[in-house]
């Protein structure tokens, strides 16, 4: 008997089918002696009618108001899981986030949890009850109910999981694992067996949509051993895991790309103490998540350009923030660019072998792509190139780092 | 300055261009200097859709789970109500059931109010903030989500007013107000100015929708005023007040018809002690409705017929029941017939005025149609006929009771 944490996302639960059909999965796993906690988010495309409806009505930003709506979605979807499961025999309750309560601070929209209650799930499951948790949402010391962001469920489940002492959490989702690049471009890709949580933290935030990263960062602090596998396929799928766990290292593990990248330049910005901290201050307060940051050695010493990236979706908020505080900041103008990827290899085998950001440049000269920003990690290297050549730029260093289906897996340098 | 509380029903906040033109009308209110409470329904549809989906994966009764899939409707229409409202520059926060918290019993599926905490409430009020509130939800003492039954968020309206101690309660609805009988049908009816509680419990029960029966009830023993009034069309309601407010009463005030009503017959019943407690017991604990009830005089001493009236929707339940009990109780068979309408002519005015059942009596004699069950209270004669007269005897007793248009109202015996 051990305990278990079973993540279900939207498509997976996308209509009352599929809903039942994972009932299924949470039933067997029960029917094994097993302690099961179930994860829901909310049904696909439900999410998004939600965000259309209050779109409607209301232009703004009470982010308090938003995750009222938002949340309604996991709600629904939860007391759904529960009644399939019910359906099935099996006792089943669904709980919200204000219900257990999943304490949150009160960022409405990105919300950290900074609590579980385990009291209420503790009993529920020694009932041998399966324990239905909503994902997504969580309560403020005010009562009002948060959101985790995009991706939340996944930091629900991996909490809980932390939270409870659980073996186990398995994330159910539409691709099998993890592979070591998108197979929807790179079809000689291959799927990962096992991956450490800091190669997935940087794949997550590097565009690969499986896992949200704060997710994987508290499951690599928590040590929560996760599984990444399919909601429609049975087979085995990628397991997320502390480093030395895995024997035979690759020095490269994947390669991802994020398309939702776009590039600010501050141009001329005047190059004083402080002045990193004037432009990124505010953004940080607008809550606009910042990435790569590129300042280049000024020349003559009084200014220099600055060059940043940020998420699409935060790129008009960006300009604007700036552009109310340029004659503060001190700078020429602001030129943006949306139209990039951000490419990145990604391996914890990088640490110890040398010459490895110098194959990534030298396949993507050879192919005549241009890098217009590099960034670099203990255990990764990004360039951020023109979006055309996502998938050409991607299948060359696939093959340079030996990553191509029935090649040598290992890639020596 | 006073405060109000105005609810909006499923049509009025269908979709979110309704929910605009309602948050308008709650706007309007509050900048008059008045304190306002919004109570707001599902959209129109949402419930249905939340309906179909817990039928999809759970045909069983879990009404617990079901209140939590249900309850997401009002839950999202509040806040998008909240959310239009701060659009206009107003000030104004969304409360769910459990914020608040409005307490109830945990019967799920048709929970009752048993307290309403106000300091949150009256806090917002203060401080000049619109409240509004998800209708329909409840919180049981062990922090489960209740629903209040159908029409629960005039309930919510209404008990708020109460506890609030508001000066007025308006129910925004499709319908300008309460007619004499249902204008669809009967083209010459017309709208009544005021309606005493009595008599609009009666005709709410009697199937006339426009509102819950509980509310009304609750609004007559906390003397709140309602006035129910059209969502679309800008022009004054009916009041529901207290008998004394009436100056020149009539003797019927509306005539009243419901088609969710089936007839169920018991043949051949052993007529002794604790044979009606036999069959209404378990008919109680199934939480199924009874509404008239005839037993006749049994000829032999032995046995009689004794029948009874149920919402269709718990016809089979009924029967379901009954036969499971059929040896224990004693009886030779069930008859159920859904295909009924109960027409009841309603007003306070008949209880100083003798011969008003006899009017009905003979009116329906006059057009051939059939009396199957006769049940009076003080205010109100109900008769039971097969549906298909409807239409043939709501026009012939709004006639014979002199409520046709430009006819003399009052009515005289």
């Amino acid at each position: 008997m051990y305990r278990i944490v079973q993540k279900f996302g939207g498509t997976s639960v996308a209509d009352t089918q599929r809903i039942k059909e994972a009932a299924k999965k949470v039933a067997f796993e029960h029917s094994q002696g097993h302690q099961v906690v179930v994860v829901v988010s909310a049904m696909a495309g439900v999410t998004n009618k939600l965000i259309e409806f209050k779109n409607c009505v209301n232009n703004g930003l009470d982010a308090s108001e938003y995750d009222v709506v938002l949340s309604s979605g996991e709600q629904t979807s939860a007391a759904l899981m529960a009644l399939a499961l019910q359906n099935m025999g099996v006792r089943a309750r669904s709980w919200l986030g204000w219900q257990i309560p999943i304490w949150t601070d009160n960022v409405h929209g990105k919300a950290r949890i900074t609590g579980i209650e385990t009291d209420l799930l503790e009993n529920q499951l020694k009932k041998n009850e399966i324990v239905v948790v909503a994902g997504f949402q969580g309560l403020t010391p005010d009562k009002r109910i948060t959101t985790l962001g995009r991706g939340g469920s996944d930091l629900t489940a991996v909490a809980l999981a932390g939270a409870l002492q659980a073996r186990q959490c398995d994330i159910f989702t539409d691709v099998e694992g993890i592979y070591t690049c998108d197979p929807r471009i790179v079809s000689s890709a291959n799927k990962l067996d096992k991956i450490t949580y800091e190669e997935m933290m940087e794949m997550s935030s590097l565009g690969a949509k499986v896992l949200q990263t704060r997710a994987v960062e508290l499951a690599m602090n928590y040590n929560v051993r996760i599984q990444v596998r399919s909601a429609f396929i049975d087979s085995p799928g990628t397991y997320l895991v502390s480093e030395d766990e895995i024997v035979e290292q690759q020095i490269v593990s994947g390669i991802s790309h994020n398309r939702d990248e776009a590039k600010v330049t501050l141009l001329k910005v005047s190059d004083r103490p402080g002045v990193a901290a004037g432009v990124f201050g505010p953004l940080a307060e607008a809550s606009v998540n910042v990435d790569m940051i590129v300042q280049n050695v000024s020349e003559d010493g009084k200014t220099t350009d600055l060059t940043f990236t940020v998420g699409q979706a935060d790129l008009n908020l960006a300009v604007e923030v700036l552009e109310t505080r340029k004659d503060k900041i001190g700078f020429q103008k602001i030129v943006a660019d949306a139209e990039l990827v951000k490419i990145s290899i990604v391996g914890v085998g990088m640490r110890s072998h040398p010459g490895v950001a110098q194959t990534m440049f030298n396949a993507l000269a050879k192919k005549g792509i241009n890098i217009k920003v590099i960034s670099t990690s203990e255990i990764k290297v990004s360039v951020l190139i023109d979006e055309e050549y996502t998938e050409l730029a991607l299948k060359a260093l696939h093959s340079a780092y030996g990553l191509d289906r029935d090649t040598d897996r290992i890639g020596s340098p």
